[in-house]
């Protein structure tokens, strides 16, 4: 006797993320997975990014925290529209989360979404979402040492924000050699040094933007 | 036919983890799991922690990481015993990797056994690894709310390192906010505010881990 058994949770995601990603690229629509640790400025970017190019693009947001509404809430009072995902002390957001969330959201009239994954640096990047790519972010206050310590994000993500730069004059934080850690794991990744609090760098992320967006609606 | 499935993997770990506890007690060694995001400080902690009683008391480290042995570098430059475990990986420590680690300390010979976790706000929090209690970090530059989002590790902490007091000046954190939430989901929770760089609030760490200590002794 056979017994069927879903022996790997990954796969049964990774198929939930292909028919996501064919969704996406239907409707012409960039999806943005971030990832980082708890506190690294994945809110304050996407509060940044939706305030500064709210007239140029439609964008929302799919905001996964283990709990409250506090993300959604503040993404929100941007005026884009924020859908929270609590995982009820889940370590990640998975396909069929997204899945789940995108019932309230009408695709076709977004040009971006960004997926704020839960804050930790290891689980969510086992769990494809159908993103176009993975944003990876460090905060400075984090430490040089977090690319080697924690590899395989770095490895996957196609760009990297080091995030609070406002705060490398009383850290210590070597920023070549984070890049230096980083780049030998992915050379072709994209870094942006940028702080949310007084807008440094953040034009180098929105050209960024823009071009990823380009590419998207020449695909679709 | 019956097809015997272990189909809880935290009840394996428990049960192990029930084994491991009972071996601390009859050593009399207190065991510590320092668990917090990536980059709060739990190595920086452990290193003016065992500098500074390094002749008071006799302890070991066992590091948790995906990559690297860095920390347990960081931690054998002060003269103490540390295993670094490499989870290649994965998540967080389980009480069978303790085991494993075991194999390189005499028990017998410590006071103080700590564990730091994999930097993880959410997954080391379910896998109890026998310890006397989970010290929880939260680094100032993390954000005052992540006792809210994240309460599980809060709920179920002895103590709460509030580290990086120094960079409170250039940070949007309300001391008294984080410590509000934390003492909500657990008010027995005991609260230091330290700076592990310029050393403020550290012997009221050290005063909480001396009479730690001498409960364990007394019920060795």
């Amino acid at each position: 006797m056979e017994i069927p058994v879903v022996r790997n949770v990954l796969e049964a995601n990774d198929r939930m993320a292909a028919r996501l990603r064919d969704e996406f690229k239907r409707c012409g629509v960039l999806t943005l997975n971030l990832i980082s640790s708890p506190g690294s400025g994945k809110t304050s970017l996407l509060e940044r990014t939706l305030r500064d190019l709210g007239t140029e693009f439609r964008m929302a947001v799919i905001e996964g925290d283990p709990q409250t509404d506090n993300d959604a809430r503040r993404v929100a009072a941007t005026g884009a529209v924020a859908v929270q995902i609590n995982t009820d002390g889940g370590c990640h957001l998975d396909s069929n989360m997204i899945l789940a969330a995108l019932e309230n959201l009408e695709l076709e009239q977004l040009d971006i979404l960004f997926i704020e994954n839960v804050g930790n640096l290891v689980c969510p990047v086992e769990f494809d979402c159908g993103e176009d790519a993975k944003i990876a972010l460090l905060s400075v206050t984090e430490g040089d040492d977090k690319p080697e310590k924690y590899p395989q994000l770095f490895r996957l993500a196609k760009a990297l924000i080091l995030n609070k730069t406002d705060l490398l004059p009383y850290v210590d934080f070597d920023v070549e050699s984070a890049a230096r850690g980083a780049c030998t794991l992915n050379p072709d990744l994209a870094i942006f040094q940028i702080s949310c609090r007084d807008g440094h760098g953040l034009e180098n992320w929105y050209a960024w933007l823009r071009e990823a967006v380009r590419l998207k609606k020449a695909d679709a």
